[in-house]
């Protein structure tokens, strides 16, 4: 019997897909990436998962775990293996709320998983554009970070719990809700962030924060990126570290914002070359005190203008432009893109010397970024009509020598995949990529889960 | 030429310590374990290590890391090995104060680097008895927890950085001071806690925190255990999370103490069952919400008495009895001890069934303990004149299951070593020491970096 044949046997054979029921699995968001998959399978539990690895293990047969599909670094790319999709697995088990903690399945979508735990008066922290279908599975899997790692850490900073089904099979039981549990190895955070080249994640216990009772969410133009982190400075002093987002949007986003969304506005009456939507949330002093810091930051020059959203709708229009990055900076089809990080106080720095950088290599190239400002995590795009793979090429090293220069690291939060293998390869260090590789072998030895992802060969 | 001889050419004779030399890596804290090392190799410098261990090696010779030596669990027992001490390399190398970054040795003691971060108005915030000894190899490498783990997590959560030398002499290098790094395994979480048996850490990136401007230090008698966490909840929600330490010491303890350290004093008029060291810091409003929160809790009948440190003396004293707990339960020679972590809420109902379970094992013994409240960390003592062999065991064996059927954990933050290693093969996940096991073969294939540690053979 073959291979589709035996797993169809395991989760019935609707559960087996192929030819065009594949559809949704075979591109990526970024539309790089196109698979041509043998199958995509859709076990309903964690002891389905581990049969098919079982098999798979057998045959010798290639898996390519998936949960939402909405990476954008092709780590879900793939010829010829069969992809195994965690959606299924969608239950929210339990949500403890004095422990504050949620049992999860790995298929859980973010958006369900923040609705649940808002449904008890908790926060899910983790947020970002693809929160509507990115699942539990893919965030823990890139360590996803998002527009609130300023205050809550980024998805690893979640995690108390993890359930994972090995390559041959095995299911290993890493499900706790301690947080203090030194008893061996931390296999946990291991396999966060592994991009399912060492496991499948099928289940977890995720930390619930406390909501806060009020937010505060504002536009602000600040006159420049040093004075835009002073008044982050000023707003964390004031308000005892109350800010969760703090995005920078530049004028060039906003351009492309205008020109590539419909119904997209601008976000001031005059336009800024620096835009930043802050986001505050804590006690219901905290409008106030916002106010008085932007006050003061206007009459010390610091701040041009500043919009406060006094309602829903308004607090709307100004997360929509921020979310719409995806859909604004990648179909206007980049000549590359990168999600770097940087000291920083570094970042004014880096944009100047990147455009000198980027002239060089693709003359006549514009670019733009969305960044999580606190985090000096810039999510960066190159654009010139009819660059060459050369140009393409040459650009992404320009930008990873750049900001290995700067102290910086060339993947933030998007993770490896496929797209940066070039870049793990120029600028991780050689012995940690050997340790990466002899990791990988003593777990996965045949090469079945996700080859030839994150480690480059 | 023989080992000692080849590695006194790499390090200076005078580095080579064998004899009554060696005298204090021979023995540690708990007064259990005494080994009788080949040698202690003290290298300058990190290619002074990577040089040792290359040539372990090509020798064959087992190493066994040593920092303070202040751990608990035995994990630098040894015989015949060769202890490879980093106390040397013991130089605060930079504080970055507007990253809040320090970039330290492995072999900085404890103290010396929160006395450094002090001296820039931060905070290096892990704490517990042993910070005059323990170095940061140490805490990393046992992933150190303390009393104030409540606010900033353990010694995991403040490293950003790590430099490791491994089995065979290459230097990994992964010091970043970025908080967003998404490049690859995370092989700096497998480092942390691995208790030297993956590889040697030679430095460090730690993160600093800003120091509040005040603290409030007081013990508090609250009635009941459960009346104690009422009010470590009021406390959290009227300061915003201040609480730094809550540490609480049952009677047994108190009477200890006064019996076994000169100068001991009752902590307050009348005797109580439950005391609680309690620290918060923050600005200067601290001590009002303080005594009002303490003021409602007494009418409340939560707690039958309080005191407030007055001045650094006070403050001193509360510590100093909560600091003298490895003084005052280890040398009175318990039967066994743990280093448990269980759901908070479970505490009341743990000591009631545990004293039930010693009283079968071994009757007519007495406990204590002393506990990270606010992280359910409990370190417990069991003691009886005379208990045999067969009674310790079964005493260990009889807290572990207690424990793993309140959904705890066997090992909260001392780690494995060589105490833990039964607990580990009883109650540890089979597939996880499986990894375990294969990740070690993986980076140590000749088994020569404090082998027989961690992982049960
Ligand atoms: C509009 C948009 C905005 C975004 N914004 C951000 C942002 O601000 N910050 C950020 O960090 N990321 C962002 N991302 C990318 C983000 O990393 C992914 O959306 C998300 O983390 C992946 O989740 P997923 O469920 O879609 O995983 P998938 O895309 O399905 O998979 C991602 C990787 O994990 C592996 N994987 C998936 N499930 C499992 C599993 N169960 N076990 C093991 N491995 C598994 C896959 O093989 C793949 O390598 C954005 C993406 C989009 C489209
Ligand atoms: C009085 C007292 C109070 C304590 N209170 C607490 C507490 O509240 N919380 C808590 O968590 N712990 C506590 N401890 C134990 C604590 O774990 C250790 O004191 C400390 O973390 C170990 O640091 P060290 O430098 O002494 O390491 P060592 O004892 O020298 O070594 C500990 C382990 O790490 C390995 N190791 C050491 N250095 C390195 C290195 N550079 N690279 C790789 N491996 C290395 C060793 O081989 C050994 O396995 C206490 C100990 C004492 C004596």
């Amino acid at each position: 019997m073959d291979f589709m044949t035996r797993a169809a046997e395991i989760i019935g054979e609707a559960q087996v897909l192929t030819g065009s029921d594949m559809a949704r699995y075979t591109t990526d968001p970024t539309g790089q990436f196109h698979s041509t998959p043998l199958c995509v399978l859709r076990p309903g539990s964690t002891q389905e998962v581990a049969a098919l690895m079982a098999l798979a293990d057998e045959a010798g047969q290639v898996v390519v775990p998936v949960s939402g599909n909405s990476g954008v670094s092709g780590g879900t790319h793939n010829e010829g293996a069969a992809m195994l999709s965690v959606e299924r697995l969608n239950r929210v088990r339990a949500i403890d709320t004095v422990a504050r903690t949620a049992e999860v399945e790995a298929g859980v979508i973010l958006d369900a998983l923040r609705e649940a735990a808002d449904a008890e008066g908790l926060v899910f922290p983790v947020v970002f554009g693809a929160r509507g279908s990115a699942m539990v599975g893919g965030i823990l899997s890139t360590n996803a970070g998002g527009s609130n790692v300023l205050r809550y850490g980024n998805t690893r900073a979640q995690c108390l719990g993890l359930e994972v089904v090995l390559a041959d099979g095995r299911v290993m039981d890493l499900m706790t809700a301690l947080h203090k549990d030194n008893s061996g190895y931390d296999l946990r955070d291991l396999m966060i962030g592994a991009e399912g080249t060492l496991g499948i994640i099928t289940a977890a216990v995720m930390k619930l924060a406390p909501k806060p009772a009020h937010a505060v969410t504002a536009m602000i133009a600040p006159v420049s990126l040093p004075a835009a982190l002073t008044v982050l400075n000023r707003l964390q002093a004031a308000t005892g570290g109350a800010v969760e987002a703090f995005e920078y949007m530049p004028r060039s986003f906003v351009e492309m914002h205008l020109a590539r969304i419909e119904g997209a506005r601008e976000p001031f009456d005059d336009p800024h070359d620096v835009n930043v939507l802050m986001e505050l949330a804590g006690d219901a002093a905290l409008g106030d005190v916002a106010e008085q810091v932007l006050g003061e930051a206007m009459e010390d020059g610091l701040v041009a203008d500043a919009l406060i959203a006094q309602n829903e709708t308004q607090r709307e229009a100004m997360w929509g432009r921020r979310e719409a990055a995806a859909e604004v900076m990648l179909p206007a089809g980049p000549a590359f893109t990168g999600d770097i990080s940087l000291p920083v106080g570094g970042l004014a720095d880096f944009f100047d010397r990147m455009a000198g950088r980027l002239e060089e290599v693709m003359p006549g190239a514009t670019d733009t970024c969305v960044a999580h400002l606190g985090d000096g995590n810039v999510h960066y795009g190159a654009y010139l009509e009819g660059a060459t793979e050369e140009q393409k090429t040459a650009g992404i090293a320009a930008l990873d020598a750049l900001v290995a220069e700067m102290g910086g690291s060339f993947s933030a939060e998007h993770g490896i995949g496929s797209y940066k293998l070039g870049s793990m390869a120029r600028h991780k260090n050689p012995v940690a990529l050997d340790v990466m590789r002899a990791i990988k072998t003593a777990l996965d030895p045949k090469g079945l889960l996700n080859p030839g992802k994150v480690i480059p060969a």
